[in-house]
């Protein structure tokens, strides 16, 4: 509890705002300055789009690319957005050559190009570079920062070269050199270690490692995480058309990727499926968004409940049932959802493959009948406390117990059968279980109480 | 549905156990080096833990440790667990110092201590030294491979040091030269780069960045994915005790641990809380770590339902009522658990902050009154042209728009709330909804009904 509520109270993103509407530059300056990274986050998030690009607009370049770079990329993308051209452009040349892309692919193509269009001619060139492939891929991922040498260079001279050129390259992960040939095709990597390992008057040519290890710009997310999992390269040459370097894709911009995934994968789990939402964005873009998922999911619901509509008298004969048909419902959700954590886990690791559906399910029954038998014994004690009926106890646990068995397996190879069809799993699996574990849940309560009627009425 | 079925069935693993229990190791090995990384975690997912072990004994140990660095590191630890220390302690040895210690840290002290004792002294003071620190701190992600010279040496010296030592410095990342006075405190950092463009003669203190960034052994993980993200770097120093150098902390395990944290939410989203579950592991552990989430859910769902019970003599005289009950118990979770993601990551982000929660809230009851108008009207109209009465229409129809404005509310705030409290949001929001929404939801369904009863009848 002990909160600096003395901070939050202060709302530093007012005075950011009433600096920039002044047109105060040096204050705002100093107030940017002064404020620690995940305060001036915080702060930004506090204002309106239009309000981050007044903030930025006053800034100099180098402090707004900065300021941009720490944003979460909808919100820098929006302020981008927001700004003059020019004043946008000028924050474009600060900026590393991947980060350019990502911001620049979120807006509008118009807007874009406006921006290119003040741009420098290289940096609008690395930037149209880039934009041409997805950004789920190598190329979309990779940076156009790299340093090229010819083959037939000496050590010393790559050198000098690099002391030359060292304002040039600052900004540059430079650990590896790379060959190329005159018609641009990769030859070899030389990593920097070498490079200062190495005689002078060597030739690059004698000590580059040929046929390195590299990517192509088209590679997939996933071909990039085994790539990367299997090699420990901190970077590796993506190449085009053959032979011809492009880029380079960096470790650092591969793990990056797997994260937003991983917390893709996490907002889907919980129903964000629509694309990412902040609270900042539009109220309808948000709501509609939502409605996508829960759209689907109240015809599905009502397509399940409809099970239950067949079975008014039964539920009419005993009205203790309508009390135990939510908990059924939701606890078979509950377990076949662990079952899909499982089998989404076990798709990512590799070692569960899609074929193998069957083996995943003589795996989770074990683990459903115990599971069940424990769910059903503690809800036919429920039941039999509250009513005092053991026939009810009986009806309602073991529909419980055989629903739990139904969830596991279906939670569990379900996943692998989306995934076998080409959809995603993450996605698609949870809708899928709950319809059709609600309906064999409701199915089982009621056509196991119908049976044995005359025992629950006495 | 072009998968490759003949490999499947093919079953790798099941050739590698023969070879390896017929003692023939040449052709287990050339087996071994035949599969493609991802058959071969996939093979050595089908073996049983004690299996893993006979088939690693056999092969060399550099090979043997390239096989445990490929696979998850639950199988790792148990395979390591299986072999005799000595053979374990021949593997420990082509490890990183970082793997080692990961895997370590998963045996019983015993198991470890026996590995340990077989192990050169120099690997096992570094494991120890790991091991002392948690695994999700700077010093438990650490490795103890760095190059540290004396301040006074010479650019020449250092580089002809790393040209002598070049074999043992092979494993190591080399981004970086640490300077150390003689007390082995920390006193600079030298880039590769720098050591590259440096003239021979100049001394390492001339051109070393003094007070670089450094972070402390016991620092937490949430502090360490903000340092990275703020600062550029490949790799820092890690100290302790004031400003002893301890190891260093490279950028890509700092990524791994942010996907590990990110795959865990993913897993608690879905309800494995207990530990992680993979399908080769004990059915009894599987079992009781599933439950230990369930039974608590089954608890809160019996409280919430017993709502229900307060009402048997309006459900009694509207049957109808009891099928849409667990529509509007799910759907509610549905959409609160929207808000649930949301708020997820915006604290992960750092736009919102645990204090907020009135902020949260004014933004989710706008998108809460939009999507319940939506799906109340949509209910609705379901039960019109199901029951052909406006009034069941109107029940469900407000109750359900009620609840998603209430589901909404209280899955926006709920995971601030318990952040604020010192508790893991993403493990118990949905628990806490879910109860709420549903007690909720059964009362706006049931009172309202309650209130229209003889118009409901009619």
């Amino acid at each position: 509890m002990a909160e600096p509520e003395a901070l939050a109270e202060s709302k530093p993103w007012e005075s950011l705002l009433e600096l920039a509407r002044r047109g105060d530059a040096t204050s705002l300056r100093q107030q940017v300055d002064a404020l620690p990274e995940a305060d001036r986050v915080h702060a930004f998030a506090h204002l309106a789009p239009e309000e981050r690009g007044e903030v930025l607009a006053l800034l100099d370049p180098e402090r707004a690319a900065e300021v941009v770079a720490s944003l979460p990329e909808a919100y820098a993308a929006e302020a981008m957005g927001e700004l003059a051209p020019q004043a946008a452009a000028g924050i474009l040349e600060e900026l590393g050559s991947d980060a350019r892309a990502d911001l620049l692919g979120q807006l509008e193509a118009h807007e874009a190009e406006a921006i290119l269009a003040e741009a420098t001619p290289e940096t609008a060139e690395s930037v149209r570079t880039l934009l041409q492939y997805p950004p789920e891929s190598a190329g979309g991922l990779m940076v156009t920062e790299y340093v090229a040498v010819p083959e037939d260079a000496t050590v010393q001279e790559v050198v000098s070269h690099l002391r030359t050129h060292v304002e040039r390259y600052a900004g540059y992960v430079v650990q590896y050199v790379y060959a190329a040939g005159p018609d641009g095709a990769l030859r070899g990597v030389v990593p920097l270690r070498d490079l200062l390992l190495a005689r002078g008057d060597r030739s690059i040519a004698s000590i580059l490692i040929r046929d390195p290890v590299c990517v192509r710009a088209d590679a997939s997310l996933d071909e990039l995480f085994e790539l990367f999992d299997r090699h420990a390269f901190l970077g590796l040459p993506v190449v085009a058309d053959g032979k011809m370097l492009v880029g380079i894709l960096r470790r650092q911009d591969v793990d990056a990727a797997r994260v937003q995934r991983a917390e893709a994968n996490q907002l889907k789990a919980r129903g964000i499926v629509g694309g990412e939402e902040l609270r900042s964005m539009p109220v309808l873009t948000r709501s509609a968004r939502r409605l996508s998922w829960l759209s689907i999911n109240i015809v599905l619901n009502v397509v399940a409940a409809s099970v239950i509509a067949l079975y008014q008298d039964t539920l009419q004969a005993v009205i203790a049932l309508a009390v135990f048909l939510p908990i059924i419902s939701d606890m078979s959700g509950c377990s076949g959802n662990q079952a899909v954590a499982v089998s989404l886990r076990e798709l990512a690791l590799g070692v569960t493959r899609p074929t193998e559906a069957m083996r995943v399910w003589t795996k989770e029954i074990l683990v459903g009948c115990l599971n069940g038998l424990a769910l059903g014994l503690l809800l036919a004690s429920v039941a039999v406390l509250w009513k005092g009926n053991p026939t009810l106890g009986f009806v309602v646990g073991a529909a419980l117990a055989l629903n739990t068995v139904v969830a596991v397996s279906i939670g569990g190879t379900v996943p692998l059968l989306i995934k076998r069809l080409g959809y995603d799993p993450a996605l698609a699996s949870g809708p899928v279980l709950t319809t059709v574990t609600d309906m064999c849940g409701f199915f089982f309560v009621l056509s196991l109480a119908t049976l044995v009627l005359p025992m629950l009425r006495g």
